[in-house]
């Protein structure tokens, strides 16, 4: 079975990597642990968690972030003792953070901590977290530095982006041993946001180091269809940032770190400029609203990674 | 106003000190954190917990512990998640263990994090904990050393303890000063297990010294009536440990730090050996089913801490 690995921050990428997970490929995610912070003492892994939450068959999908059915017991009681949050810790949720807070507690690293979350609920293929340490993304903001759920949840990314830091931990184990394993046929960055969720990941140096002397091919899913983000804030930062905001300017941005790039068919025209690039582009409906979107375009992700190899 | 200082553990205890808040006396308790530990990474400090939500009126009294109208919302995910936990977390329990995260994790002593949260459930009186610091209260068994809790509620009190061993940590600032005030008219030792609740308090080095060197009397209500614990495993832990099992060998365990002793109506005929002991035996009704008979014994031993100092 081809090993296929996915980068991977929250909602859209996770999206992908449904589908992914879906066809008869071992896939291995590596996830954007960038976000990861403590609230309430609690060790909470946002990107993971939606990532997690959309395989199992567990999320939110209307709310596009946290469980389905979620109840807050907790955070009523919270707010009777006078605490505001800006962050909502559903009871569901709560338990998930737990259940982490006591394998670390235990003293597991973060990888084999989330290996057995992701196996409690059931999810086939394996992730990875970029780093067992914490490597947080800073947001370098016109009003300041802010860390990254503040800016993100707090702030809903309103205040003006000038520049991103991140954390840049150490390399995780399996993370980097997928990445650089013999039967790699293929990476995959998903079409999360690149400034935000796939940077994080491709600053930790030895996953950097690894994509860029890589002998797969990698093929990066433009989050950017005719100009626009399907959601979140990548349009916005782009253009804080002095991108151009366009799917070509995403394929610029993983310049040398990818072979192939999948555009949406509204971007058709913008194959020629990839090419040019020196990247391969190629084409396909990349706005995915039901489970079958997903596995569409996984299978045109792995059918462009075999046309790559080729 | 008087200041009286009570030392408490938790159910029993938290019934007199509800009964001494409602009486116009400057009430300052020090509460044992020996049962305090990590749990899922939440910071639970059992005693502390049953004597607020008491104090506040929020207690499930049938129970024993824990909150009234309390939701289990966070362990049904946590059991769906294939964990099995000995300890009950509630829903609202946990809010308060994540409000307490939060203050430690800011930096809080614990001392001023209890402050704050008996502050934000209304409790008009002072509560200290013995310790800032962890101090854990290990039972030695038949069975291997234990952990409190685990003893306590894991093991439900079936193993034969042998021995108790005490954290003995550095005596909680605001407990001692409470204890050396000039203002101080008396301490009161609440009817809680005296080897498993006030022990560890007086194993605080600080604190011993403190009451062993008292210019105000202190007066210790027997949590023993006719040879009976209450409620809770006292009595046993007594044949145990190799103590008689009486009011009278609970004034013994206390000889040299109290001057008076409560005995329940029941144990009218020990006064005289109380009396022995060189310690003034008073009796009163000591059984508390109702809030009135809470302040009822109350008064009696704010009556006795007068008599003992004219």
């Amino acid at each position: 079975m081809r090993t296929i690995v996915a980068l991977c921050g929250g909602v859209g990428g996770a999206k992908l990597a449904l589908g992914l997970d879906r066809l008869p490929v071992d896939l291995r995610i590596i996830v954007n642990t960038g976000d990861d912070f403590l609230h309430y003492g609690l060790p909470i892994c946002p990107d993971f968690d939606t990532l997690a939450y959309t395989l199992a068959g567990l999320a939110n999908v209307e709310q596009g972030w946290g469980r389905a059915a979620e109840t807050l017991a907790v955070q009523a009681e919270l707010a009777g003792l006078g605490e505001t949050t800006w962050f909502t810790l559903g009871d569901k949720d709560i338990a998930l953070h737990l259940l982490r807070a006591r394998l670390l507690a235990e003293g597991a690293r973060l990888a084999p901590a989330l290996d057995d979350i992701r196996r409690r609920l059931g999810i086939r293929c394996a992730i990875w977290p970029m780093s067992d340490h914490a490597s947080p993304t800073l947001v370098d903001t016109e009003e300041g530095v802010l860390a990254f759920q503040e800016y993100f949840v707090g702030r809903r990314c309103t205040p003006v982006v000038r520049r991103v830091r991140y954390g840049a931990g150490v390399g995780c184990p399996e993370a980097l041993a997928a990445m650089t394993s013999d039967r790699l046929d293929g990476v995959v960055i998903c079409p999360s946001n690149p400034v935000l969720s796939i940077a994080p990941i491709l600053a930790v140096p030895e996953l950097h180091h690894a994509l860029a002397g890589r002998r797969a091919p990698a093929l990066a899913v433009s989050p950017l269809i005719a100009g626009r983000a399907v959601k979140g804030p990548t349009a916005k930062i782009f253009a804080e940032l002095g991108l151009e905001v366009s799917a070509l300017s995403v394929a610029r941005y993983y310049e040398g770190l990818i072979d192939g790039f999948m555009l949406d068919e509204a971007d058709a025209s913008l194959a020629p400029a990839v090419q040019a690039l020196g990247i391969t582009p190629f084409v396909a409906a990349t706005l995915m609203h039901t489970d079958e979107d997903r596995v569409a375009l996984a299978e045109c992700c792995v059918d462009a990674l075999r046309a790559l190899r080729s």
